[in-house]
């Protein structure tokens, strides 16, 4: 094939505030830079959906506080991708092979050869195997630093509490604490339906944040508190778990969906944190890159034993490349289960 | 003199909801106990105002999640004191023996000869010697055990930020941070006269919070940012301070005076504890009382050197027993400087 210099893509309008509205993204034809030394041209074909992507793209957030640069005007929507090398001036990767790499919502993309810079292992990837995009990716480093190098040690009968449960990285957390640690797992999740896929994943029990009871029904499931809690959520659901950690246990602060189109944290139990001596400790993956081996190493195992992670534990959407963006809204519906990722069709 | 079976005493009427009034508490006359032994019976000089108390006689917390028994409905009210003994059936004390209880709001008072239980040093104390209300008491190991204990090591240069820094705690941080450890130190406090105060004890900078610029003073007072933020206050000083903690900084979380009368926080900043890898911890000096000997020692040594805690670092008021819980509620109002005791006319 001859070697594409344009590609269709989906590109940020503006910095949001506020809600993502229709206007937020655009398909758009832009140029492809010309392949450099230790570089490939990809030809896209998945991709992961990320929440933090809203960060990426705030128009309030000061870039000097984030930890990635901010997504800006005009420039191609970032995302972890999928996608086959149909160009190289790699000596890594030769033209054919399927890897990972963080690119963006586009049919192709010039990466350098170092891929997901420093926090997987790209390998070839039929395209029925996605778990590059979700146990080996992002959402699996997520679940596995934080279950074993930011929480104290997790013991076989500990209770781990987990919100965002039937999200990409809730429902890994749920299997590594339940199949792995051998902890007591109760997830957290919107709906019943949400819930049971919660329950099917290993958790002991699951706590539905929509219901009406859902207070009452958290404190009923954890009538010994939780030793960690790991938080995606933020909202009234830590709020109600502040009250609920153990004295001297630690909440992971891994996400805050609830404030990600810029929503205020509202909390009661603040106190808490004083009168039981939480611990409350915001992490990154990309914090733990020096564990990446044994991370991946373990986290395949894991896979290949059965342990997480089934077929079932990711939703793939077929799209055509405009319809990648609503897919990404669907992180906000709720609807999906598992890791959301969008397959270009 | 004859040993009193009664004292007049300030007791808890019922159980809070929202805020103090004057119904909270009133002056009865209450039986004395019996002397056990190893008990002595103290006539009480003088006690230390603890914003804690509003939590203990909170009606909506529940006993299982505090750190101390809550005060019920009826009993005296709760405070740490200086005492001098009038009657001893203790082999550690005698008649005349001037020391540091936690005993209440009373004329008289029965406690165990351990006294401040496993936490100061009793000794003999003039009347005109308060420091075992503030800085050899509560105040005083908070502060030494959130810097040398729970902060992560301090270096000459580092920047500390501290609110409530005209309070008991914050006053001796500034102190401690600044004359003992060299950092850079920013406090926070309510108003000029009390931000001037907060400079004379030290800081390098205060911040009005008060102040309608407020947000952009805090903001200019940090172009680097703090390395600890040690906070007694929450509210809209812990939500300016997520956004201007350095990059895998530290909040230690010592108070909530916001909070106290039963206030939501309110945060727009929480993702920054994300996108910064920020560690909140929540801390009680009870937790380190096996360096309470160590901690006395040391603030006792920084007393004397004049690094800490001068003769005009605490707040006395002269009261009769009913205006005790007045000077307390003090502590709300904010007219107070450093540690407010209370000593009986």
């Amino acid at each position: 094939m001859s070697v594409p210099t344009t590609t269709r893509a989906i590109v940020l309008t503006a910095p949001v505030r506020g809600e993502v509205t229709d206007k937020t993204f655009e398909l758009k034809t832009v140029p492809l830079p010309a392949l450099a030394d230790g570089q490939v041209l990809l030809r896209l074909k998945a991709f992961s959906h990320e929440p933090a992507l809203r960060h990426w793209i705030d128009a309030d957030t000061d870039p000097a506080r984030l930890y990635v640069p901010p997504v800006l005007a005009g420039e191609v929507v970032r995302s972890p991708s999928i996608g086959e090398v149909v160009a190289s001036k790699s000596d890594k990767w030769a033209v054919g092979a399927k890897v990972a790499a963080l690119a963006g919502w586009a049919e192709y993309a010039v990466v350098d050869e170092a891929m997901y810079p420093a926090h997987t292992t790209p390998s070839e990837l039929p395209d029925s195997n996605l778990h590059s995009l979700d146990v080996l990716g992002w959402v699996g480093l997520t679940a596995y630093f934080g279950l074993f190098k930011v929480a104290r040690p997790i013991k076989a009968g500990s209770t781990v509490v987990v919100s965002g449960a039937a999200g990409g990285v809730g429902s890994v957390v749920v299997q590594i604490a339940k199949h792995v640690l051998g902890a007591r797992v109760v997830g957290i999740a919107g709906g019943k339906a949400k819930c049971d896929w919660v329950r099917g994943l290993g958790a002991d029990e699951c706590v539905d944040y929509k219901s009406a009871t859902f207070a009452d029904d958290l404190k009923a499931a954890l009538p010994d508190y939780a030793d960690v809690f790991f938080d995606n959520v933020g909202g009234a659901v830590l709020d109600n778990m502040l009250a609920l950690v153990k004295r001297h246990g630690q909440i992971l602060m891994c996400g805050a969906m609830d404030q990600y189109n810029g929503g205020e944290l509202k909390l009661r139990n603040w106190s808490q944190v004083l009168f039981n001596r939480i611990d409350i400790q915001g992490f990154l993956f990309l914090d733990y890159a020096d564990s990446n081996a044994e991370a991946v190493e373990n986290l395949a195992k894991w896979v290949a034993e059965g342990k997480i992670n089934g077929p079932n534990a990711h939703t793939v959407v077929a799209n055509k490349l405009e319809e990648v963006p609503a897919t990404w809204k669907r992180l906000y519906s709720g609807d999906s289960r598992g890791k959301l990722i969008s397959k270009l069709e």
